[in-house]
């Protein structure tokens, strides 16, 4: 017995609708809308298992219009995943529910990332879909050979970081990648037409995609379209003309079904017009059948797929990449591997750059690339050759001048596993890729930040690229591990740390200018977050705290204070979650409480009270800065041992 | 005697490369390349007077691709401009030079705008450009009719942000704006195909604009393309291809002239290739005579200007527009106007309607927005209609799902004079805006946004949509104003603050759920920025320090504690730089060191060490927020009085 198309999709829009009743909170009418169209994407193309949520030769799916969470629910439920159950459908939006208001990877296996912020979904799926091709190209069709498909609503694609996404795609020539548009012309606030006039699919065509287009509510046709866009060697944006809300008699087509409940008697004419008589949360066994029906096709595609896997020559290189477990003293090693021939001052990038080599030569899963400063993040290795369409093998990305394009795709590599992406930027335009840096840290994903030109250091470049409140700031978001290092030894430590890391992003903070070597050893004391890098030779009066190449500073305080009988620790802070993760015990021995602290960095004061205490004096720069020469800077800025040392001595004396 | 085109185009690259040279940092390849365009555009398209920097009626020039600063350093000083001297281009990128490295608004009267992060003064021009048809809307042809000029390079229209800014232009119609696409098909790391494959032209008219081209080093074509573009009633881009560092002749053409000095072998070479003979910074007089004669032409038409201004019949309310200035107490007035329909548990984002009601009926100048959510956001207030190319005279723009494009045009708006804008969007999404915020702040520009579902209170959406870590990485921005407030009366003096602030932004941080009235005078307790709200009724053991949503908690915090015989304070802190800047006695009557203090707000705790003290305690939230309704949520985190008062009463014991 065949069920109707109709009554699969009616299905989800049920699920949909019931749900975001229950919950009286939620987006229906982007699920009633694309009910059709995924419907046919996960009868006839998507190739998944829901036994196996984490196949790595899955379909990717994007589901970039996060807000329209019920449709994805509704889909893994109906294909049969073991999460979400019916009950967790029936929870949604409700505290400790697994179906959550925007999906989240971390919550459901089978929810490829966390969407919501729009357009991101879109920019991660680039990622995911340039992993695809490179590991196709390092280990072949056989085991190698998936798609990436993403729904996408109008916001995604008036959202900036489309046009960063939408670039690189056509540029790397990503034909795995399609992207279904929900053309319904609606936004929240009404219409589309009161704030854009653009024709979406020029634009896409002008950077090198294929379009199709659909009726969205017209089986067949939606049917042509993937196929159509599935053959395109181009990446291919399908524009589906659907009806916001489909189904909702009254509602249908207007905002109203947006971001709202549609209410009892709208649920009641809706469900009596898509002749859905099933109680709330019940799918009629027949549906229910078939659903799961295509949920088992992908079964047999993931057996002949293990046995390739079972027999290919590279499997356990393979299983070891998707695994992606980084052994800490594995990587410290080869982090330190160009250790001598790193000069006896330099600049942290630079420091990175021999860490770098090392790193990249052994770890075949490093994909770096910077947005357009590869010769200023020094982020390009010998191990690197760029990736372009007829070389998916290469291990470098040139992301071109986009920041948070690159942020996305990154967190879009990382999160389909097998590479470990780390980009390169300006720490300033850290605020450009800021809401990609946000999810990174939400989806546990393993991306690391390259961030030079970390300070006033940056010099005549002046104000709008000269960071001061970026390095506190980044420090405030949860889950991600900010590090400053100060001289080559802990660059080459934090790039062990970042790496091992495998549930969350890192950010390298690291100068423009030459610092002094302050270590020898490769004891990992970065680990801690925070350690006493030098004690004081008199007795204690002071404890300098300081991070990257301020600490060049509190070493030439800490010798002004010693010289006049006053004892000076100093503290390196290099990552402050670090530090905090350990032992009070420790901390307090770090950080006596009695003793003067003293904290020096080139950012902003506020949030250094936590160390420094009531007592303690904070160095640093609460206003924009300025250009002009690196010293001239410095120094007008008050950061220097001539400025410093005197207001400490001061202090100890009142 | 007439000078050749050449040689006046050759002042600029001479000038360029000297500057340049001499500081040994900069980019000469920008200005030497588009020297040519440049003469052409000043010479016979811009209308400005050097006399007269601040002309309401010139033509906006921005440099959107800043790092060519030298280009308009040149301009402005071979055409008369009092500032830059000589002697400033001399100490180009010099600590104190008003020729800083990057083109800074408040360094020079000339510069329009602060440039540097690519792609933002694209979008600001097209915020100066909306904000000429409406102020042409409102007070007519004869005193405001003016273009703007805009030189963007491949770093721009890469950027995301130009996308937002294209699309907004083209539906807005504004065919006042004209970009200059500096096509040299070089970017820093090399050649433009590295990283991008656009056909930008094709991608410009998908969204409605007009395209012209130009050889770049063709005086006459340049001419031509420069007309057509004015000519058409669309925005114009016009694509001038260039060879950056056009004159350095084994340089010019590549990267290496992009981003450093040429080097003094290639600098002599670039001169005897032009044919430059002049010393370093010297310039020929008849050459100089002939910009500076280009320079006097906007005299004229300034002249003529004036004229018609001053028989103007709207010319004092014009003149009040242009000049800016908000007096407090008026601005309050407004605000509380309809203080009588304001209810007594209302959201503060309701509140800020309330006040918006009444500032907007009584301020002609303010132009709102959101990027579209206007019916959470509540922006849209009876007195604004939307702008269209149809009615410009609209105060309210429809921006779309552009956060960061809506920023950056209000910045474009609020520097250009006689608009103040506000915009609204989710707190969350400040991180979309946040290049742009911190633009508004170093360029002191008078923009309020509305940042509304600021905390957990948004409930079911989820993390994603949850701001844990924005109001106080906000409140590192330097210059920029955060106001939390906690209710109606406060929301209402938040706003008057924000309003009567002319050299800086605002962000008001509002919230979602319900609240209730703290306070019922409007005495403008909130312009001290933190404030004791109420005083402890029993012995002071206590200071609660809150604000927004949060002071409810503290509230009931203060009425458990009292209940028990503890005095308690509750301090409202709605806004930390306006505390900072109160008297150290005004602060610690308010704070006082030797009482527990204790902060009360669902985000970071980190920061408020400052006001809490080694001693103190901070209720708040470290981690990213979950999905649940609001309730749930606060219990989660621990954020109600059953939760924090035993942890107060514990440590007071202690």
């Amino acid at each position: 017995m065949t069920v109707a198309q109709t009554d699969l999709a009616n299905a989800i829009r049920a699920l949909s609708m019931d749900a975001v009743e229950a919950a009286n909170s939620g987006h229906p009418g982007m699920p009633m809308g694309m009910a059709d169209v995924a419907t046919v994407l996960f009868r006839d193309f998507l190739k998944f298992d829901p036994a196996d949520p984490k196949w790595p030769d899955r379909d990717r799916f994007v589901l970039s219009a996060g807000h329209g969470s019920m449709l994805i629910y509704s889909l893994l439920y109906l294909t049969g995943y073991a999460q979400p159950t019916i009950d967790d459908v029936r929870t949604f939006r409700q505290f400790g529910s697994p179906c959550a208001g925007h999906p989240e990877n971390f919550e459901l296996p089978g929810v490829e990332c966390t969407t919501g912020p729009l357009g991101q979904g879109l920019a991660m799926a680039v990622g995911m879909a340039a992993a695809e091709r490179h590991l196709n190209a390092v280990f072949g069709d056989a085991i190698v050979d998936h798609r990436t498909w993403v729904i996408a609503g109008d916001g995604c694609l008036m959202e900036g970081i489309n046009h960063e996404a939408v670039g690189l795609a056509g540029h790397l020539g990503l034909g795995r990648l399609n992207v279904l548009w929900d053309d319904n012309r609606i936004t929240i606030d009404g219409p589309v037409s009161l704030s854009s006039s653009e024709d979406i699919p020029a634009r896409y065509r002008a950077s090198g995609w294929h379009v199709a287009e659909c009726d969205g509510h017209d089986f067949a046709d939606i049917a042509r379209a993937l196929a159509e866009a599935a053959a395109d060697p181009r990446p291919s944006l399908v524009q589906c003309r659907t009806i916001i809300g489909k189904g909702a008699p009254n509602k249908q087509g207007t905002s109203k079904t947006h971001g709202s409940a549609l209410g009892k008697d709208e649920v009641a004419a809706a469900r009596e017009n898509l002749g859905w008589t099933a109680a709330p949360f019940e799918i009629p066994d027949d549906i229910r059948a078939a659903w799961l029906d295509f949920g088992k096709r992908g079964g047999q595609a993931h057996g002949e797929w293990q046995k390739r896997l079972a027999s290919h020559s590279d499997r356990a290189e393979f299983e070891r990449r998707m695994a992606g477990d980084v052994d800490l003293e594995d990587a410290a090693g080869w982090a330190f591997a160009n250790w001598d021939r790193v000069p006896a001052s330099v600049a942290t990038r630079k420091s990175s750059e021999f860490a770098l080599e090392g790193l990249t030569a052994a770890m075949p899963e490093l994909v770096g690339g910077s947005a357009d400063l590869t010769g200023s993040n020094f982020t390009k290795t010998p191990s690197l050759t760029s990736m372009t369409p007829e070389y998916y093998a290469g291990r470098y990305i040139n992301y071109g001048i986009r920041e948070f394009g690159m942020a996305a795709a990154m967190n879009g590599m990382a999160l389909h596993g097998g590479i470990i992406p780390f980009g390169g930027t300006f720490l300033v335009f850290a605020d450009y890729c800021r809401p990609a840096i946000r999810l990174s840290a939400i989806q546990q994903a393993r991306v690391i930040y390259v961030m030079t030109h970390d300070s006033i250091g940056v010099g005549e470049d002046g104000p709008t690229h000269q960071p001061i409140e970026h390095v506190m700031s980044l420090r405030m978001i949860p889950n991600l591990e900010v590090y400053r290092p100060c001289d080559a030894v802990e660059v080459a430590e934090c790039w062990a740390l970042a790496l091992a890391k495998k549930d969350g992003p890192s950010l390298l903070a690291l100068s423009r200018q030459n610092l002094k070597q302050l270590r020898t050893g490769g004891d990992m004391l970065s680990a801690k977050g925070g350690y006493r890098l030098r004690a004081a030779t008199a007795a204690r009066q002071v404890v300098l705290i300081s991070t990257g190449s301020e600490m060049q500073i509190a070493a030439g305080v800490a010798e002004a204070l010693e010289a006049q009988g006053i004892g000076a620790d100093i503290v390196s802070m290099p990552c402050w979650s670090r530090f905090e993760a350990q032992e009070a015990a420790y901390r307090a021995d770090t950080l006596p409480p009695d003793v003067l602290r003293v904290s020096i960095e080139a950012g902003v004061t506020t949030g250094w009270e936590r160390y420094t205490g009531d007592g303690g004096l904070r160095f640093g720069i609460d206003s924009f800065g300025a250009s002009g020469p690196i010293d001239s800077l410095y120094k007008h800025f008050g950061l220097t041992v001539e400025a410093i040392a005197p207001k400490i001595l001061a202090k100890l004396q009142n």
